[in-house]
């Protein structure tokens, strides 16, 4: 906690300077060292500008100093608009100075090669020794626009309106995609307090900038776009916090596709991890994710109001069929559920509406409502207000004849003010058309309008998604990590495939309930133990060089007799030899033979972004055709193994389908948190788990296969010094 | 093909009147008799305007006329603002007069109870009797942008642009939303040459518009928002032949969700079928399907160039590495293949770009593009016109340099002019920003122009799948609908569920491949078929009033020999009599066991719009849980049957997923086609028809079990009658 507020207040001076001086202050109206004066002075900055000029007297009605040691009072912040060669001076300058603050923009560092990279660390290592915060290099700058801190040479940000709602801290490691989201969102009435641009991130991460915001009381909602996680376990830290502060983070993260996750390590150099980790990670700790720019500009009006859904349920209320049929689709298509009305409830509208209005939902005020009886609009929401089955109010269009004077305007305000349920109002796009006179009214009583284009149904169900996500947050946390510890060092042995035996030896140690098994050296061993553990028994060749015994012929099922085992036993041999000469081979494994259950996979890898994962599959041709499979990062507790099971798509076959008595999933649970614990302890040790098939009964589990891949020591080490 | 041009010519008054005599004209200027007058004024319409009025000289400086028949010269169309209770006159004067089209927008009628379906009803006979076309009644009117025939009392229509890409012709079913589409589109360059509101489809139809459109030769692109299709061959011939013209058919069908179809059943009263065999019909029938009203800006937009894409390989270039991730995700979420540029291509793009830009795919061009180097927008674009490999380009950015004198820019047009790949620019929305001010040059040389927020990238998709459709329509034809033809009548009952034996006769007249099976009605005989049919044997309960045998307990697999027979005959009977004591039991059918292969089920069923309807699922688990099934519209051709395959989520079980070998996937086709041969000869009778499940071999098929349910008579009688 001490750490953290360190590092908001260490990052003051970068967003709230007094003072900021320009290094490379420019005459030239069309460099970048005037421009971004001119960009402060028209952004009206609430400080002093000094401009840095070697000969200058005054540049722009500033007084010019010819070196920052030359200007006589503090410098919180200097603005770098130099080239890469004048970098390093100028941090030295700024050391010198005792400035806690700098924004670079200069590229051809990290981004360009061996040259620039060996410089940034450089800088970096320079600029934390002295305890000076950096945006960039090879980035657009910093904005805040409390205080008309326009840190930027980019005159676009001065282009758009400024008389926007507010919150909204906005982080973008995109440059150019961040500036467009900024001006889109002003121009839909949006205005972020803070923008930063990343760039290379020398010294201060994505991270550190999120944890300024959690701390920032001006700051409502963390939006920002992300490539990739530079540190997950801080994001991890700051969503916990976020959230018990009702301050939702909402992220765009790129590189879904293929060919975006090319571009997304082509372009910025993070390691970005397969998309559906992300996915994962974020559902975990309540992190919203942002489809697209629109999403900031949507969950924003949404969340704006302060009111958080209570569910899905969303009623949709038109005065066009066609209209409230296609939000209808709108809504169904993105989770959020069309309610069906109460007979009551659709008594009630009825009786103040003409019998042609349709009062199942979507409500059909008619075109009379917005041509000639604009009350219509009021007497469905008299009524929906007070239906605690309805959680959420769209409406497609609104009245024309509504000004900010009409009493049924009040009326309409006053009802929603008093509502706990979400309204919104998401007209159809078209430029002073379909937005109501009283839209600023509207907006200003906590009513979202949002044209149906900028998706705010997508939104909507975002802010459902954060209310749930809040809601857990703030009961009793249900996780229980304690589990099992075991030693493996004798098992994980630096770059192997463990053999089936030993695999199964390391689930053993975490209680993971596996089948008997005894290994044969001998035919006659192996009839022994057969007889030890009791017919039927499974005979399998037990070798890590052999991890995929089928394809070798090297396994036999439902074996029933002292003769049968000597047969599979030799057959086996010979089997894995022939296959693979070179194999080493522990002997021949026996095992119980298992009844028929349900078989799942439960698996676990080291993700290069997020470190160890669990993965859940339904077995066999369920992950091999249908890809049915869940993750989740770890340590996970109860909720997330639950909630891991509920993502499947096939859970209902846990469930009992097709008349089947349900299956043990507090067992599988159980497997999970095991299969967790056992990745925190010896994950850095471990490259991938696959316990595959586990079958599972009515009551009980047992792992029937398991192997196991140990990370070659080299890469460990590596690990552990990257 | 005289039938249809016979609609075509008749519905030109309605278009392309001479002459337009108002009903209802009025002095008032705030009534629709008067708004209607001004709109075709203010649309300068071609013709003479003609107001009728009792008592009038003169409304808005034209001559009136006391009534229709008082006109001196002929009368093409006829717009009546009237209400319910005049319109019967109005149209009594129509016939008297000899006027060939109607435009009338009263309400009342059949969306509003009993009188006024039965009104309707009445009058759309007198229309047809006396040969008048009519829009309508209940709708916004029709609009003609080419002569000025603003058919509509809404002023919205002149409040737009009319300088944009024409073209479309487009029909709604929804007043509101069409008219809202209309505008947004005008808003963003595309004007509609034709707008017509259908309302109750009292004379005229949705199929009737678009087969005017499908023979205009002014309209390049047939569009519109359809709720419930009410004539599906019509559909499906206007399809074929509009595809057959290169002229896109681009529908928004209405109702995907279960909520919008409870509102598009009560807002039109039109059966709405399930979406899914809507989907399955536009597939069939190369008709895109719109998402939502943006598609049809973006599509047009897209085809007017007239390149039809070859192939999903599309590549993205930009000046924002952000952007270009950004744009790579929507493609790929759509579908768009984001190609990989091969080697060649990759080293000619780089030659004559910096090192620090990106080759790959997206190529990324680095903000100096932008701002000082925009011939780097050229130079890939050489290279990429030349690549077969590639079929689409997207640019996300244009330079803020090129205007229209730019050598260029010129340069840029002529390579793109010179290409056939679809070339497009998909800005980020914001106004007067990121649009290049060379936009209309862009666009009037065949590139097209779409901000990124109109799912411009959704729509090129669409364009993908339209090629493809148009280009399978113009190859061969393969269909082959030839198949048997059997008389079921002594089989198909009115109103009786088949026993499995009753039905696998149905299959079998059509050659189906079936299991061997011996009907027993004693012990004896039971043992009697089994040892004829060769043992193991499957006995079963043969009974019309057990459907569900497993439920029943009255079926026994893998019997092996008499005596097992004879225990099975006694249990199944006794199980089914204590099942269902009323059950009539034709006897225990003694079958053949069949071997293990691959289940399947295919299934048909009469849709309520669609009539007979093919489905083909994975069997068992695949079908009850993951829903994997895939549906087409009787008849199907051999394509088709490949298709239905090809849409299964698990087909590559069919092709031998796992190591196993392929499955015989000519017997599935094989099946298909006589099923649906069946539904074509029987489907009147035929309520639905389960074949499950359908063992499928590395060689062969076999039916194993079948379920069929024939209609009650009154049921079609009731259909033969409506």
């Amino acid at each position: 906690m001490t750490q953290n507020l360190q590092n908001y207040e260490s990052l003051k001076p970068l967003f709230n300077p007094q003072s900021i001086a320009i290094l490379g202050a420019s005459e030239s109206p069309y460099k970048i060292g005037h421009l971004q004066i001119r960009a402060l002075i028209d952004g009206k900055f609430k400080g002093d500008i000094i401009p840095i000029h070697r000969t200058a007297k005054e540049i722009a009605g500033l007084t010019c100093y010819p070196s920052l040691a030359d200007v006589p009072g503090e410098v919180d912040l200097v603005i770098f608009c130099l080239g890469l060669e004048q970098i390093k001076e100028g941090l030295e300058a700024c050391a010198a100075k005792n400035v806690k603050a700098a924004i670079i923009f200069a590229s051809g560092f990290s981004e360009a090669g061996a040259y620039g990279e060996q410089l940034q660390q450089e800088l970096g290592q320079f600029a934390k020794t002295h305890g000076i915060r950096i945006v960039g290099p090879n980035c657009v700058g910093l904005v805040n626009t409390e205080n008309g801190l326009i840190g930027t040479f980019t005159p676009s940000f001065l282009t758009v309106p400024l008389d926007g709602q507010r919150g909204v801290g906005y982080i973008s490691q995109s440059g150019a995609f961040g500036v467009l989201t900024y001006m889109a969102a002003a121009q839909h009435g949006i205005n972020f307090n803070y923008f930063v641009s990343t760039g290379n991130e020398m010294e201060s991460s994505f991270e550190d900038f999120m944890e300024y915001m959690v701390h920032d009381p001006q700051t409502n909602i963390i939006s920002g776009y992300l490539e990739g996680a530079k540190n997950p376990e801080k994001l991890k830290a700051l969503s916990k916090e976020s959230l018990q502060k009702n301050k939702p983070i909402l992220l765009m993260k790129t590189g879904k596709s293929s060919a975006g996750s090319r571009a997304a390590a082509s372009h910025t150099g993070s390691l970005a991890g397969s998309d559906k980790i992300y996915d994962a990670f974020f559902k975990q700790h309540g992190i919203i994710r942002a489809e697209d720019f629109d999403d900031v500009i949507g969950f924003t009006k949404l969340f704006n109001p302060n009111k958080l859904p209570k569910g899905n349920n969303t009623v949709i209320i038109t005065s066009s069929g066609g209209r409230g049929i296609n939000e209808a689709d709108r809504c169904e298509a993105h989770g959020l559920n069309i309610v069906e009305l109460s007979a009551e409830t659709q008594a009630a509208i009825q009786k103040s509406l003409p019998d042609y209005a349709s009062t199942t939902n979507p409500v059909d005020l008619t075109a009379a409502a917005m041509v000639s009886n604009p009350e219509f609009y009021l007497e469905p929401l008299k009524v929906l207000v007070n239906d605690p089955e309805v959680h959420n109010i769209i409406f497609t269009d609104f009245p024309y004849a509504w000004d900010e004077n009409s009493p049924q305007l009040q009326e309409f305000i006053e009802l929603s003010k008093a509502s706990d349920k979400v309204i919104g109002l998401f007209p159809f796009p078209l430029d002073g058309m379909t937005y109501p006179k009283a839209t600023k009214a509207l907006v200003e009583n906590g009513i979202a309008v949002v044209p149906c284009n900028l998706n705010p149904v997508r939104a909507l169900k975002k802010l459902v998604e954060y209310s749930e996500a809040y809601r857990q947050s703030s009961i009793t946390s249900l996780a229980d990590y304690r589990q099992p510890h075991a030693v493996l060092d004798d098992l994980l042995v630096s770059g192997e495939t463990l053999s089936e035996a030993q695999a199964s030896e390391v689930l053993a140690r975490y209680d993971i309930p596996t089948t008997e098994r005894r290994i044969a050296t001998s035919l006659e061993e192996a009839v022994e133990h057969a007889t030890a553990i009791g017919y039927p028994v499974v005979l399998k060749i037990d070798s890590p060089d052999i991890p995929h015994k089928t394809e070798a012929d090297a396994i036999r099922l439902n074996v029933q007799t002292p003769e049968e085992v000597s047969q599979a036993y030799v057959e086996i041999v010979k089997n894995a030899r022939s296959y693979n000469p070179e194999a080493r081979v522990h002997g021949v494994s026996v095992q119980e033979m298992l009844g028929e259950g349900v078989e799942i996979i439960i698996g676990a890898h080291n993700d290069s972004t997020f470190g160890p994962v669990i993965m859940v599959g339904l077995g066999g041709i369920f992950v091999e055709v249908f890809q049915d499979i869940a993750f989740k990062v770890a340590p996970i507790n109860r909720q997330d193994a639950l909630n891991l099971l509920d993502e499947l798509k096939g859970k209902s076959i846990l469930h009992g389908a097709r008349g089947k008595t349900p299956i043990d999933t507090e067992a599988i649970v159980d497997v999970l948190l095991k299969v967790s614990a056992l990745m925190i302890d010896h994950g850095e040790q471990i490259q991938e788990l696959d316990i595959n098939p586990l079958v599972v009964y009515e009551k009980g589990i047992r792992a029937a296969d398991a192997m196991l891949v140990v990370k070659e020591q080299q890469v460990i080490r590596q690990a552990m010094e990257g």
